[in-house]
């Protein structure tokens, strides 16, 4: 988890009062429905198997282990979990040294979309969440086919000025790092 | 630094055998001149300035203490460094739990351009780091007016299905993290 986050925060969206949070184990079937709620991560593979749960349940031991990472949800009024969205913080050298906030994995409930949800999410990312952890930049990427999450973001502020190249790595048996040429 | 990986490694280039290592703390001026060497990077503020070096020299020490962040350079058979690339390892829900291989800051000295450089460092990245880090995706933005470069990822066998959005966080004085509204 982010240390340097202020959470839980309350957020006005146009269904109501809501709570955004830090993740914990105890969401982890809720998270999974609302992957597997999205057409686009469908195709992806999550699919809400019973089988891929484990896969799951470590992952997001891995995210509340990591100083670099929070996974954050947003439930409404009755304890529903309707949002969700994952922030990393990243060191670097380019543009002078610049720390940024990568936001991955936005997603709202099917059933909630247009209600502001994701907005309020978005808006504490860029004017709490990226300062209070030093960031100069805040960037993401979006799969081209989201148009309509194209439109969101760049209302939100954001720039789309770069392109997103993504290449899965083939399935191995494993480790592959005796293959690397010692120098 | 990423402890899975193992470095320095040997690279084959069009100019000749190089070695892939980590960077030092004493690879901060090359470095500095190796980000200044690039159109785009100068119009974001790697110009060289004397006056930036502590930002650098802040950034550096942070990749290296950072367990989930590496910061790879190329040099010569001379000790001159002519490329460089960052690598994050995010661990994330999406995707049945994959873990994502981030590659951010890939810059080749202009003067040994189309030598290879590129292509070793990403092979590397793509058929070794991410295997032995576990990670299923490796992913990166480019900037929309390097068309030379998303050629060369298109050839790594990246596909260009995102769009990369940013936000750049104004300057603030101190931490906003007052400013949220705790639930």
């Amino acid at each position: 988890m982010l240390a340097e986050l202020a959470l839980p925060v309350a957020i006005e969206t146009r269904s109501g009062a809501m709570t955004m949070r830090r993740a914990q184990s105890t969401d982890l079937d809720a998270l999974m429905r609302l992957l597997a709620d999205d057409e686009v991560s469908r195709t992806r593979g999550d699919v809400l198997a019973p089988e891929d749960r484990p896969r799951y349940a470590a992952a997001l031991e891995a995210i509340a282990a990591d100083p670099s990472n929070d996974l954050l949800v947003v439930v409404d009024a009755g304890g529903e979990l309707v949002g969700t969205l994952q922030l990393t913080r990243i060191p670097g050298m380019a543009r002078r040294g610049s720390v940024r906030l990568l936001v991955e994995a936005v997603r709202v409930s099917s059933a909630l979309r247009s209600s502001g949800i994701g907005g309020a999410m978005m808006r504490w990312v860029t004017d709490v969440a990226a300062p209070g952890l030093e960031a100069s930049l805040v960037q993401l990427t979006s799969d081209a086919v989201r148009t309509d999450a194209h439109r969101f973001y760049e209302r939100l502020g954001f720039t789309p000025s770069h392109l997103g190249f993504k290449f899965p790595v083939p399935a191995r048996e494993g480790s592959q790092m005796a293959s690397g040429s010692p120098a």
